[in-house]
C-alpha cells in the first residue's frame, strides 16, 4: 500500500537514520488502528507468533522492553506473558518497507502458544492433510 | 480469536490429521476475505515479507507450489515474482493455534522485497532513530 514516507526511506543507505517519533507517525494502521507483529525468536530465528499491536501496544513495547499486544477478543492491551509468565524480551523491533507490518526478535520465556506449543504453527499442510508437527512442552 | 474446528485441533498428538479441505473451511478470513500470511526463508529461518492471501490465492499456492498473494493495491491474484522473477517456491504451509494466520517456508529466487532487499524489514528501531539495516542486493 502506497507509504510516501516509508517509500522515501527506500533510498537510504546502510545506517542511515531517521527519527522515530516521526517514523511512528507514518506506521500504517489498519481500519481498526491495529497493526500485524510477528514475534520471532531472536536467536534461532523460529517464528513464534502473529499478533496485533495498536499505537499504544507499539509505545509500550518500545518503553518498556517487553512485548504488548492489543488483544482483539478482550478489546484490551495484551501484555504477553503477565498471566502465564511466557514474557518476550523485546530484542529489537524492526519495520517492513511500507510501514505496515512488525517484526519482534525477542527472547522467548517458555511457551509463546496459549496451547503451551513452542510456537502457534504447529499445523502443516501435507499432501490433503492437515498434520500435527508439535506438542505441548512441559515447563 | 474463538475458532472451535482449530481450538479442538489443540488436543492432537504429533502426526495426528485432519482433513486440509475441511481445515481450509474453517481458516479465518477477515471482513475483507483475507488473512495474513509470513512468508520465511525454509533454511536460514529469515523472516522475507507478510502479504495477505485470499481463498484463491491460497488455494493456488498450495496447488502450484509457488507463492500467490492478494494485492491490496491492485485489488488481484500477486503471483509473486511473475514481473521480477524473485517467486517464492513453497516449501510448507504451516496455520496457526486458531487458524487465522499462515506460514509460509520458502525458496526466495533474488530479493523478497519491492526496493530489492532480501527481506522487507530493514529499518529497525535504535533508541530514538530508525535506522536502515541492509541495501538492495545486486542479482
Amino acid at each position: 500500500m502506497d507509504n510516501p514516507f516509508f517509500t522515501a526511506l527506500e533510498k537510504t543507505a546502510l545506517n542511515d537514520t531517521v527519527s522515530l517519533e516521526q517514523a511512528l507517525e507514518h506506521v500504517r494502521f489498519d481500519d481498526n488502528g491495529l497493526i500485524p507483529a510477528i514475534a520471532q525468536q531472536h536467536d534461532t530465528g523460529e517464528v513464534l507468533m502473529m499478533a496485533w499491536m495498536n499505537h499504544d501496544a507499539l509505545l509500550e513495547t518500545l518503553q518498556k522492553g517487553q512485548v504488548c499486544y492489543w488483544s482483539r477478543s478482550r478489546q484490551a492491551l495484551w501484555r504477553k506473558g503477565e498471566s502465564s509468565g511466557h514474557t518476550q524480551k523485546l530484542v529489537s523491533l524492526r519495520m517492513d518497507c511500507d510501514g505496515d507490518t512488525l517484526l519482534c526478535l525477542v527472547d522467548q520465556t517458555g511457551a509463546a502458544c496459549h496451547s503451551n506449543r513452542k510456537n502457534c504453527f504447529y499445523l502443516e499442510v501435507k499432501g490433503d492433510q492437515l498434520a500435527t508437527i508439535s506438542v505441548p512442552i512441559t515447563d
